[in-house]
């Protein structure tokens, strides 16, 4: 069975899933694609044969899409959830879920109420290799019970409309997913300390910043978000444990020696260091759609605690205090104790 | 366009390269398979829908075959692909190309009558990204000139059937083929000294083997092959130039620190350590088919050269001499100087 | 000229010191041990030829004594130190130079009041080579200006007298002056959150504590101090600054591949760790005196400056909240501004 | 007691010993100086307080000459080593023992005559904390029994003097003294094959070399001597063995993450890479003495292996040959078998 998919938004990332999907994964088609702006829905569908629908509801509508990807606007994401919801059809939602938490509390009693899990978010780190074998680690206990993490998130630069808040919303959003599902324990409470600003932001951003997190079960989570670190894409993610710390691993690379020095390269580019990611994130996507199973990446709920982790943490940058989460209790639909 | 393929050989490799074509790759159909052991051919053929056709022959003349992957046992291979060859289909061969360089020099002669390129050498190691990493730091000229390559090839071990010969014959030849596209050069002799035995191989088995290669632009090749190492399947190559050297570097692994031991695993199975190459292997493969393009893998020359270049390195073990691999000079149809 | 050395306290460092100034430093000679229990003094005086003298006020005032080493209880050492610098003898004091932030006034005070700097006190990783190299890197301005520092302290174990404050007092003092050194600068706060606990630790201690420090020219620290974390004793320390990070170097060490994987031994006792930066201390320290130059290394202003600001991570420890270390400002006489 | 050293040769290496026994190693006084050039002597003896003598027998024949050190021309050497195992003085001598094996031989016959050890040749790499790890690593039978290692000794660069026979016998000479240590083995045969040369050489020499050894036990050994590798002073050694490997360290370094490179310093000198190496040897050397032991070091015999071992490398590198190296049987008195 081919699984057919509909596509929300033909900007970058939805060019590139439409690619991916295509060229890439076995045993998907882009059938349809639309976007706010027509023409640029026509260039990405054309390569691929697919139609130019004129909105979000008549992808979700179409008789040939099985599955519908979602990678327009942020503030869309939503109501086009939503509408696939509503439809009973298979959707992946680029982060975030949506851009508040209740509107992603929205859709999980949406998707509660339809009875089956449809909804799928797209942290990719889940899928890659190197957080894949850090969880292997954890999970068969070699460094005992975790309880500290020390993380770093650093990229080369952003651009100028890159702002402070983005830090916890757009970049760190990233280690909250993947840490949550790491240490299979929630975040309860945000802090946010800032250093020296570095003379490489533009001078409305605070860059650097280190979030510090606290799980329910206690543990401390230090996160370093560098956005103009210049030097490279750098993602660090240490796990220290009763026994034992676990390290994610640095992309395999060719060491030179020359002129006194032993060299490996660091990746400039975040879509090269997670592009295996995106692919196996999308293959186990359309896998499971096939099988007919429920998928099983980032639930609607995972969404919504990204969200509401990520705003309080905006709400700790912006007051310098401890804030508290306040998530609610996560529902036996998503695997939570009640 | 979905390229058809038919599968002459549905052993263990066959089945895994079958699979790949059907879940890995896209663009790619298995439509018709055949095996010496007809029961196997169906275990093989079934679950991807294809027909079992009764011999080599009916696979190539089949109307719904674009092109030949064989798998079949090596002896056999010379003859499927030349079969191919007369019927102007793209045909991907298992090593070795043929056992004898003779049938290898019949089928380049074949390909060559026919005027265009259609055969390539499951040679998977020019896809693996490491490899490729190190291609392009000595095309680069980051090392200058390469003058001599340390390389290591460690099996954890080997079952009894294993021979001395297949020390040069199964395991070395991977090297073979990787270092004449690495360096972009021609192996002129090979010699073979031996280490005191390791305890843990059969009676009847010289391990491990050190192999000596020298290139037609003087470098000096020394390879370790090590088939019951014991403590993993390991894979190293350092290239050392007139101006620095580059390492092939291990998979990236999470490192544990527990126990007063800082630990990262060590691949234990070749088929987890090329996976990926195997993957981009087949990928580009089809790739080259759909676009109507000559393959860009490793080609029948490669094949001859592979099988001359590790027959005369079973003579060096035989001899312990060194011999000379007595090389046909290169048609300028594979790229060569005449 | 051999420096004649009179040594306070001899326990286990003390020991250890005598035997160093005996065996691995040149230019030195032990010549005079107290220590309240004489028959310590004597075994530790006796191999060295030197002599046993009934307290601290005879060492410093003996004629063959032209340096003291305070090696006794902490609660002790300032009323050594003073003695010494009323005396005009240069004088080494393990730290913590006094256990109170007024003490060790008292002792800056009478060095200047002496008008030359006299004493060093025992910071030893100023004398590693990794954190030199690490100096010289930032120095150079290799990463730039300096903006994060990443730091953990992990000890294997302690025993059941360890408290919760000794990891501020004993442990992270350390840090405390190595990184005032690295990045010239001051600690103007301190924070301290808490993990949920180590099972293997005692019941009445804290453990793991993060100590979040912030200096004087914006520069945010996050230190983890773990004195049960079991698998070997661990210096880590990462500068972060506008251009790039340098690391801390592991120990360099023998890496064995075996039954599926490189290991490299992680250090577990902090003497072998610090073996050489001690080694270094004493021969510079000796070197300085012989030399009859003023000591180069910690001084007593660092010696105060780490007292007060470990007093007030204990104050932040206790009380949740960040404390300010407020200390007085920097003397011309250590190089200050005023 | 302190030792009393006199030393024959003040050139540059003796140079660095007079200061290395002065300043660095405890128990020792170095007392008398010569030197073919009497200015040069001087300048030595006079920064250390010791006297001047006219020539070798002098300072052999010194009353205040407890040890000799030899550091003169190497065609000398033998004569005052001889001289002092004469005087019965211990005697340390820089490499080579003697340039020839026989003169090695009369020195090893003239101790054993003398009926105690006396002699220690200058192998500093056995002092090296990698090395010694390494052995420990072998000893403790954690690789298995060992069947091959691998070597490079390269040298960023040589002057035009530095001739073809000067790798084996300056240069390879440290990796056949320190790997018939760590193998507690005897090498019985020599190979060099050449790899095309590099342009960074002089036109007169051979440079890269690769030697191959074997050793009495059958462990090959191959060794990458490049002297003008450019890039670094760079000493790798790798022990295989029937059940695992282990790699001598590369130095600790600081790494540095900018401009997209993860870069950690290469070693360009050799006097930095060994430093605390001549300070060991020197200090176990001294330590020896005094206590009235005989060295443990490497001894005359291992000085004879050395300079035949690489004598018969030259005779291969100008034959092109597999050379044997027919040393004599060792004697009991140097722990041999007969």
């Amino acid at each position: 069975m081919t699984v057919r998919v509909g596509v929300i938004g033909a900007g970058w990332i939805g060019t590139e899933h439409i690619r991916r999907l295509t060229h890439t994964v076995t045993g998907a088609r882009v059938t349809a694609v639309t976007d706010l702006d027509a023409d640029r829905a026509a260039r990405a569908a054309g390569p691929v044969g697919a139609r130019v629908l004129p909105d979000g509801a008549a992808v979700v509508a179409a008789g040939d899409v099985d599955a519908v990807l979602v990678t327009s606007w942020g503030p869309t994401h939503a109501g086009h959830v939503l509408a696939a919801v509503a439809a009973g059809k298979p959707v992946f939602c680029e982060k975030p879920l949506a851009t508040t938490a209740e509107d992603c509390l929205r859709i999980v009693e949406a998707e509660q109420a339809r009875g089956r899990r449809l909804v799928q978010v797209g942290f990719m780190r889940r899928y890659d290799a190197g957080y894949r074998q850090l969880k292997e680690v954890i999970d068969a206990g070699r460094i005992g019970t975790p309880l500290i993490v020390h993380c770093a998130h650093r990229n080369p630069g952003v651009p100028d409309t890159y702002t402070s808040d983005m830090a916890a919303l757009d970049t760190a959003v990233h280690e909250v997913d993947v840490l949550r599902w790491l240490l299979d324990d929630e975040i309860v409470s945000a802090q946010v300390v800032l250093p020296r600003a570095t003379r490489h932001r533009a001078a409305h951003l605070k860059d650097p910043q280190i979030m510090l997190f606290e799980t329910a079960k206690g543990v401390r989570i230090d996160l370093e978000v560098f956005v103009n670190c210049r030097y490279g894409y750098d993602i660090q993610c240490e796990a220290v444990g009763e026994e034992g710390l676990a390290r994610l691993p640095d992309p395999a690379a060719v060491a030179v020696r020359g002129a006194g020095q032993h060299t490996t390269p660091v990746p400039t580019d975040w879509v090269a260091r997670f592009q295996d990611a995106f692919d196996t994130e999308f293959r186990e996507w359309i896998a499971g759609i096939a099988a007919g199973e429920a998928p099983t990446g980032p639930s609607a709920w995972d969404g919504y605690a990204a969200t509401a982790i990520t705003t309080a943490t905006v709400e700790a940058l912006n007051s310098g205090a401890v804030v508290t989460t306040d998530l609610k209790p996560r529902p036996a639909f998503y695997g939570g104790a009640a």
